[in-house]
């Protein structure tokens, strides 16, 4: 097994995480969650493989959407210990695995699905070629990640402020600097992977596949409602998610 | 024809535009230029449709590189007065024309090029649309235009510099808001039309291309020698180019 990063199996991290998670009103929940819902398709009869599972909450909905069987692929043991507590069924399998060893699984799928887990992965390339072997024909991979232009800059996310301390500039820095990102979430050192669009997009279709749809999104009236201080988001995105096909 | 905005016929703009582009170090010529060329195919016996042709210089350099016929579209008489003068050639030919206009020619090609023309399109839609019903079966769009990072402040481009006013972080803002900008270049009021990438790349699939491959220059060696503000393009690309196919 590769020796990937595991912050999840962090103590601070996991609870830190737990409880973000544990409130409804999120980031996840109001944006890439509707998000990714919009991008999928009819589910009856089709299995899938969501890597960097989690809680598992994503593999217990697709059941519910007539998904026939669901395969959970996550590093953490804390998360898969939870995943299986609070979202088990007969139809979906939790695996411990890196998701750099994901060649090891000897089944292929219809869909592939990961929510907020590829900028952990240092080899697109590869990540993207293993989940291509692992695709039907015509197999989808549906996947969000942070922004671009939230993991470029290096110290992490800043933002000029107006005399009111309203956000008035993103301070983009970096951007076009492709590789590791050092920075604090819960826990000091935590690395992430920053690509440029152009370098994601190239990568996705030189490993064989057509895009499909992406989308960058931004937050409803509701959403602001409850997070107020989601209005900046209007000048830099959070997530971004594309849906493509295999299609060699 | 649309009454578009027509800013190379404008005295002011079009000896500022001339004055630039006399320049060979130019930003077009080392980082937008050469990435156009990377996305040429062998164009020996193709017909090619210059949307935005200008000057000419692309569509004479398309018949040194063996295209059959070339028609270079232009809104500007100026621009075309120079076209006609420097860069004739039998097997070219210029028609003044709005880009909202191209569905009155009565003629496919094998490929379209548009440089740095079509953010200042209203409906990126239409012209898509156009676009495809002129395009062979199999055609290919290769364009590029002024980088989303680029179009999305209002106010235009901002930087902060640090205490020795080397360029720290770009001020991004307004990214998420598609839609007409006002800006500054030679002269008051020009209109430009941001887009976010995603709307970009959408809107391209949506019109019935596949996106073969992305580009977003980064200046290299010889260009920062040249003009060694460009080290800032590490935070922020200046263009951005798709090269995609007609599939349906």
């Amino acid at each position: 097994m590769s020796n990937n990063q595991n912050i999840y199996d962090n103590e601070i991290f996991f609870e830190g995480y737990k409880q973000l998670r544990g409130n409804k009103n999120n980031y996840n929940n109001l944006q890439e969650k509707p998000a990714m819902q919009s991008l999928l398709p009819d589910l009856t009869g089709k299995t899938i493989l969501d890597l960097g599972c989690g809680f598992g909450e994503n593999c217990v909905d697709f059941i519910g959407r007539g998904a026939a069987r669901v395969v959970g692929v996550d590093i953490s043991e804390k998360m898969l210990a939870v995943a299986k507590g609070e979202n088990s069924s007969q139809n979906i399998e939790y695996i411990r695995l890196d998701m750099n060893d994901i060649n090891t699984i000897d089944e292929k799928f219809d869909i592939i699905y990961s929510s907020l887990a590829f900028h952990y992965i240092k080899s697109f390339s590869n990540l993207l070629g293993n989940i291509n072997n692992l695709l039907n024909d015509n197999g989808l991979l549906i996947y969000s990640q942070e922004h671009p232009l939230t993991t470029g800059p290096k110290q992490g996310p800043t933002w000029t402020t107006d005399e009111n301390k309203n956000p008035l500039h993103y301070n983009l820095s970096n951007y076009m600097e492709s590789g590791e990102r050092c920075v604090k979430w819960f826990v000091d050192g935590l690395i992430k992977y920053h690509r440029p669009f152009s370098e994601i997009i190239n990568t996705i279709i030189e490993s064989g596949f057509r895009i499909d749809k992406i989308l960058e999104p931004v937050p409803d009236e509701k959403s602001l409602m409850l997070i107020p201080k989601m209005k900046r988001d209007i000048h830099k995105p959070n997530f971004l998610l594309i849906k493509s096909t295999k299609i060699n």
